[in-house]
C-alpha cells in the first residue's frame, strides 16, 4: 500500500452484498467479473481505455484501516467488519493495455476472485476507468484532428480539481503535448505549459490607463523571448506589434484567445510575418474542440490549447462502462432484464488485421478456449495481476501513449472520421458465430 | 491547514505571472478577482453555488511544503520559490453562501488581496466551484421535478472517484436524499443508502440454474425486510411473487432497473396490493434524469435512484464560470477582446423581490457604494473571509440544503420550468443604468 486508502470510494451495496454473501457462505465462490461498455457514445467509432494502472493502483491501496471500519462499523455487522479488516485483493485480473483501443462488448477488465473480494472493487474500478477513459477517447479525436500539431491541455478549472490530474494523464495518453496542470506533471510526469492569462496584462494598468507594453517588457525580462505573449487583451493589431517591437523578431509564439481564430490566425500570421517575426507560432485557445480543431486545419495554427471539451470527455464526459458478474464457480450467469442483457462466461480478445495491419475486427472467445486460429490476429487480453500481485512492471505512461498511437495507427481511415457513424470495426462473439 | 497540500492544483501561468509580477514589482498591487458566469448552461432558468465551503478550506491548505516546492522550483527562480515558501492567503473574500441560487453576471466570488497571493487561487477555485455548481445546478432541477419523492443519487461509478464524494454532496445541498458513496458520507456526513446489484441475486445461481429465491432470503436474513429487493434480474413478475413470499407483505421496497419504468411501476404496484404489500415501496434506477423523472410523476413510484445524468450534470458538466481581475489599485480593468467583455469593479449584490416573496431581479451594484434602496431587497453577497480569516463559521452541509430549498421557493413559477427558457430573472448592473 502506497497511498491512502481508496476503500470508501463504494457504494454502499457492494458492502451490504458482502455481508449477506459472508452469513450464507456464498461471498466464498469463485467468480468472475467484467468491465465493459455496452455502446461506444453517441456516433463514437472507437474508444481509448484509460486508467487501468489508476485501477491497478488502488486495488493495492484498496484496504480497511481504523478509519475505514469505524464508518463501515456502522451499518455492517462485526463478522463482515472482522472480514473487512483483513481485506486484501488476492485474485486475478487479466485485460486491455492503458492507451489500448476498445470498441462495444470489449471486455476491458476481467476480475477473478471470490464473489467477496470482486464485488467491493465495482465503484473504484468503474469510478476510474470510466472517467480516464472518456477523457483520453475525446482527446483522442482532437489529437487526430489537430494532424501532428501541438495541443495543450489547459481545462483543468473546469472539472474536479483531482479529476483534472487525471484528465491531464489521460489527455497525455491520448495524444496531447502537455498540460497546464502542475499536479500532472509533478504527480504523473507530464510535459507542463504555461506562460501568462489576460489578468497579467490588465495587471500593467495605471493611472494613464492600459499599458500592455510594460506587461510583455515584464514578461519578456522575467522569462525571456522563448516565451508566449497573450495578445488579445485589447486590441490584437496592437497586441502583436507590441509583441514584436517589445520581444524582437525571436519572439516564440503569441497566443490568441478569444474572436474568429481563423480569420485571426491568419491576419497575426502576415502582420508577423511583415515585422520579421516568421518563427513567432501561433497558439489558439477558446472552447476549442475537435471539430473546431479540424475547422482550423488550413489555417496558420501552431498550437491549440484545449480546455473544457477535452477534461469533459466533449459530450461524453463518462464511457458508460459497467462491471457485471459473468460466472460463477464455472458457471456463466447473465441478467436478463429488457435491453441490459449480459453476456455470461469470462472473455478474452484477438484483434484481427489485413496484411496491411488495418484492423478487421474485435474478436470475442471464451477465456476457456484456445485464441483463435486468425491471420494477422494479435492478442489483446493481457495478465496484468495473478493472486494479488502485478504480473508485469506498470505500462509507463509514454507506453501508454505509444499504445494509443499505435492503435490509432491500425484503424480504417473511416474510423478515424469525427462525424457520428458505426465503431471502426465490428465485435465478434465467437461462440455466437458457432452457435448461432 | 487541516488537509493536504492543495497548492499544485494550479495551472503553471498562475506561477510565471506571479514570477514576472514579483520582479517588476506588481505583484504587490491591490487587485480583486471575480468569480463569474457570463451565462448558464444552454436553456438553464438558473444556477445554484456549490463548493463554496470547500473552495474556503481548499484556500486554507494552499500551502508550499518541501515537494511542492521542489517542483515549482524546476521552472521558477529562486525569489519565487522563497516568496511561496511563505505564502498564505491573507486577503479578503466576499460571496454567495453555499446553496445560493445565481444567474449570468453573478459575482460568486470576490477575492480581493495582493496579486501575487490573488492570482495563485484561479484554478483551484474555478475547478472546486465549477463542478460542485454544475452538480448542484442540475440536481436541483431533479429535485424540484421529482416533486417530493425521494431521490438516491448513485452516480459514483460514472465519474472520477474524488469527484464522486463532491457530486454526492453537491446532489444533496441540492435536495437529493442520500448517496451511494460511502466515503461522502463518512467525509460530509451525506445520508447513505444501498442495499444490492443484480450480480448478488446472479450470485445465487447453482447446478440446477438461477435461484432468486435464495438470493432474496439471504438478503433478507441479513438485513431483514426494512431492505429492497431488486427484483428485474429475471422475469419481474416473477421476481416481485419471490420477494413478498421471502419477505412478506411488510417488505420496505422493491427496486426496478431496466425496462419501461411507467408500465412497470403500475404493474408492480398493482402486484404488490393484490399481494397485500399495500406498503411495499416501488424504487426505480436505470439512466434517469430530470425529464424522465418528470415523465414518471403520474407512476406509482417512491423513490427514483439516479447515476450517470445527475454526476455529470445532465448535459452541463461545467459551470463555466471564470475568475477574472476587476480592479487593481482601486482602478476598474477589464478586457476587451470579443464576446469576452469582462466589467470593472468589485461589485456586490441584492436580490429583490415582490411583496410575496418571488424574486424580480438579481441587482449588481459596485462594491463601493451602498446597497441599493429597493423594497424586499436581499443582501446576496456575504463577507465570508477576512485578512485570511474566515469572518463566521462554515455553513454546515443541512445549512446549504435550506439555503438552496429556501431560494427555489421564491423563484416564479416558471423558473422553476425544465424546458430551454431564459433566466428566471434578469440580472442589473446599476452602473449602467446609472449612466446607460
Amino acid at each position: 500500500m502506497n497511498g491512502s486508502s481508496t476503500a470508501l470510494f463504494t457504494d454502499q451495496y457492494e458492502l451490504t452484498m458482502l455481508a449477506a454473501a459472508l452469513q450464507d457462505g456464498t461471498a466464498h465462490r469463485t467468480s468472475t467479473f467484467e468491465v465493459f461498455a455496452r455502446r461506444l457514445p453517441d456516433g463514437r467509432r472507437y474508444g481509448v481505455v484509460a486508467g487501468v494502472e489508476r485501477v491497478l493502483d488502488a486495488i493495492d491501496n484498496f484496504r480497511f484501516g481504523d478509519d475505514e471500519l469505524a464508518t463501515v462499523s456502522k451499518f455492517l455487522d462485526p463478522d463482515t467488519v472482522s472480514w473487512l479488516a483483513d481485506y486484501r485483493f488476492t485474485g486475478n485480473i487479466s485485460g486491455y493495455q492503458e492507451g489500448e483501443l476498445y470498441f462495444p462488448g470489449s471486455p476491458v477488465l476481467t476480475v477473478s476472485g471470490t464473489f467477496g473480494e470482486c464485488v467491493l472493487l465495482e465503484t473504484v474500478v468503474l469510478s476510474i476507468i470510466n472517467h480516464d477513459s472518456a477523457i483520453a477517447s475525446a482527446a483522442t479525436r482532437m489529437v487526430s484532428a489537430a494532424q501532428g500539431r501541438t495541443l495543450i491541455e489547459m481545462g483543468s478549472r473546469r472539472t474536479h480539481e483531482e479529476a483534472a490530474v487525471a484528465a491531464a494523464r489521460a489527455a497525455y495518453i491520448a495524444g496531447f503535448t502537455a498540460t497546464s496542470n502542475v499536479e500532472a506533471a509533478r504527480r504523473h510526469g507530464v510535459p507542463r505549459a504555461g506562460t501568462s492569462a489576460h489578468a497579467f496584462t490588465l495587471l500593467h494598468t495605471d493611472a494613464d490607463g492600459p499599458n500592455e507594453v510594460a506587461a510583455f517588457r515584464s514578461q519578456i525580462e522575467a522569462h525571456g523571448v522563448g516565451t508566449t505573449l497573450l495578445v488579445d487583451t485589447y486590441d490584437i493589431t496592437t497586441g502583436v506589434e507590441n509583441a514584436i517591437a517589445v520581444a524582437g523578431p525571436d519572439l516564440n509564439a503569441v497566443r490568441i484567445d478569444s474572436g474568429d481564430l481563423g480569420v485571426l490566425a491568419r491576419q497575426v500570421r502576415d502582420q508577423l510575418d511583415r515585422l520579421g517575426a516568421t518563427q513567432t507560432k501561433i497558439v489558439v485557445s477558446g472552447d476549442l474542440d475537435e471539430y473546431s480543431i479540424a475547422a482550423l486545419r488550413a489555417e496558420p495554427v501552431d498550437a491549440y490549447g484545449v480546455g473544457t471539451s477535452v477534461v469533459t470527455g466533449s459530450g461524453a464526459p463518462t464511457a458508460g462502462m459497467v462491471y457485471k458478474l459473468v460466472e460463477v464457480d464455472g458457471i456463466p450467469v447473465a441478467k436478463r432484464s429488457s435491453n441490459k442483457e449480459t453476456k455470461g462466461g469470462a472473455k478474452a480478445v484477438v484483434r484481427t488485421a489485413r496484411d496491411s495491419g488495418v484492423v478487421t475486427a474485435e474478436v470475442i472467445y471464451s477465456a476457456s478456449s484456445a485464441p483463435p486460429n486468425a491471420p494477422n490476429a494479435r492478442i489483446i487480453t493481457q495478465d496484468l495481476v495473478h493472486g494479488g500481485e502485478r504480473t508485469a512492471s506498470p505500462v509507463t505512461l509514454e507506453e501508454a501513449r505509444q499504445n494509443t498511437a499505435a492503435g490509432l495507427a491500425t484503424l480504417p481511415w473511416e474510423g478515424l472520421a469525427l462525424s457520428r457513424g458505426e465503431p471502426a470495426i465490428p465485435t465478434r462473439f465467437i461462440d455466437e458465430e458457432a452457435h448461432p
